[in-house]
């Protein structure tokens, strides 16, 4: 039986035995510089443990965790030109490295890639999984639409319940789906695979919720980014929200006016909101929430029935993302 | 037996029954702005076309026909973002109307909403179906950055062999594309399918090729853009390069000279380059190229067995669109 790791080091494998540059090269040297920088690889390492939970062959799923991971990077190839963001994993973005048109162009290259993979291999179940890729990329970009949206409204018109919406679809549908395309492969029964699907929306927010958290409360040393991001670029994230909700009538007019006006300078906002934060006791509410979303998973990885010690890696990696630091 | 008139009604119809807008709409009604802008809608004509030429029903084809122009739309609002291009069928294009990072988001989104076309109905060739459009998107790309590069080197340095490659990726793949993808859903046998597919590609060609003749020569009333728009741009099309072969050394030289010379005054350019254009008669010269591809074309086309009044739509398409003015 494997553990988490042995499909951490498969998926490093994978990935490193793989070719990413053709012609011509000012087009396929972004796209090879951005998957290899790695980053936690969580959908490939996935998608490849829900395949073996059902008992699928590896060798049947390998290009489709290529194409899964790929997808993701061009998703987040897109994101930071369009937020603008200069790094990425410590390193330039590609927008600041090659400029917005290289971007653009070589992220459209990278979805077709993702394609590439998920269609070199025949499959009995081949347009359901197809589908499952094509409906689960939909929804992301939703999601990111949506998170466009919510940073020019006022914090007031977004509710926690928009904003856990928004996150599904940004973050955890991938999640999700990467967990269902593996266990299609494997022909998986339709229960199982809807289990498995809840595990991975659940899982899928609370790390989004984790990164909120370590927006606020993170150790800059280990998590790598300033604490308070999200504060400075007026992001709504769940502390915000909730502390919204949980604010007496002056403190959430002072939190509308630091989070609505830009004139502030940006040090002095979170400052002051993360004083509020303090004095709300945000820490354990987004804490409970993490906990909330990290037992549901668990119950839905519970109620899969296949052998509990093959649920050991996915357990696993459960485990070894609850608590994270970074 | 029905004319290419039937074909371009049916497509015609079949988007003015379709529905491109969903939540949030800040995503898809610069989709549905795009998709209802019209323009010529030549690839999914191909394709119904292509697909009746074997006794096809247009039932399993319609949605590929979707599938195929809402893939090329996205194509060109990506294009408009990347080349600047306020303009697009007399409209503003979509970034100039909702911002680069709209553009950016709908594109994507419209990428994946061609697969969602195409993944709809089942086909017993679904697999080689969509590797045909996968593989034709990622040469759409490449033709695409090439042209870029293009745009960055010195004009001595691109051949015309260079460039004719070029607007096979950019240009030709997909009419090609189109018309196999028809022909596949229609079960076509392999060697039919390879000469429709070359009738596509020289039918792209020449299309293309027109496009530069009509950038020299077009009127700007018909034709709807300013003469000599490359030669403002600074953009390699036949014309130029065709007149670089046929210069004198001191021909060569201004020309060169002209079109490396950002600091010329653009009508001054114009003026100047067209000139030299008079002086080579290089309109014989484009007419004689853009000939040849239809020649090429019509012989594809010729050497297809099956009745000839079958191929009677694909030959109106291809008589219509030689000699177009715009």
């Amino acid at each position: 039986m494997n553990n988490i790791k042995y499909y951490l080091e498969r998926v490093a494998e994978i990935f490193a035995e793989e070719q990413f540059v053709f012609e011509p090269k000012e087009l396929y040297e972004p796209i090879d510089y951005t998957l290899r920088l790695g980053g936690k690889r969580i959908r490939p390492t996935l998608l490849l443990a829900a395949n073996a939970l059902f008992g699928g062959k590896e060798e049947e799923v390998r290009d489709a965790a290529l194409g899964i991971e790929t997808f993701h990077n061009f998703t987040l190839l897109h994101d930071d030109l369009m937020d603008r963001s200069p790094l990425r994993r410590g390193q330039p973005t590609v927008y600041t490295k090659w400029g917005d048109n290289t971007a653009i162009l070589s992220g459209d290259t990278m979805f077709a890639l993702a394609w590439r993979y998920f269609l070199r291999k025949p499959s009995p179940r081949l347009q359901e999984i197809l589908q499952c890729f094509n409906e689960t990329a939909i929804e992301v970009c939703e999601g990111q639409q949506k998170d466009m949206n919510f940073e020019r409204l006022p914090i007031e018109s977004v509710s926690i319940d928009d904003y856990m919406d928004m996150i599904r679809q940004k973050t955890a549908v991938l999640l999700a789906g990467a967990l269902k395309i593996g266990a299609l492969y494997a022909d998986a029964p339709e229960k199982e695979v809807k289990r498995l699907y809840d595990f991975g929306i659940h899982l899928g927010l609370a790390f989004q919720l984790q990164d909120d958290l370590l927006d606020g409360y993170g150790d800059t040393a280990v998590f790598g980014k300033k604490t308070g991001q999200d504060i400075r670029d007026l992001k709504k994230n769940y502390l915000i929200l909730r502390a919204l909700q949980l604010a007496t009538p002056d403190q959430r007019l002072a939190l509308a006016k630091l989070y609505n006006d830009t004139s502030v300078d940006e040090d002095n906002r979170v400052t002051k909101v993360m004083a509020i934060y303090e004095v709300l006791c945000l820490k354990p509410e987004i804490d409970k929430a993490i906990t909330k979303e990290f037992d549901l998973a668990a119950e839905a990885l519970e109620g899969i029935q296949v052998p509990e010690d093959l649920k050991t890696p996915l357990r696993e990696l459960m485990e070894s993302l609850n608590g994270r630091k970074k």
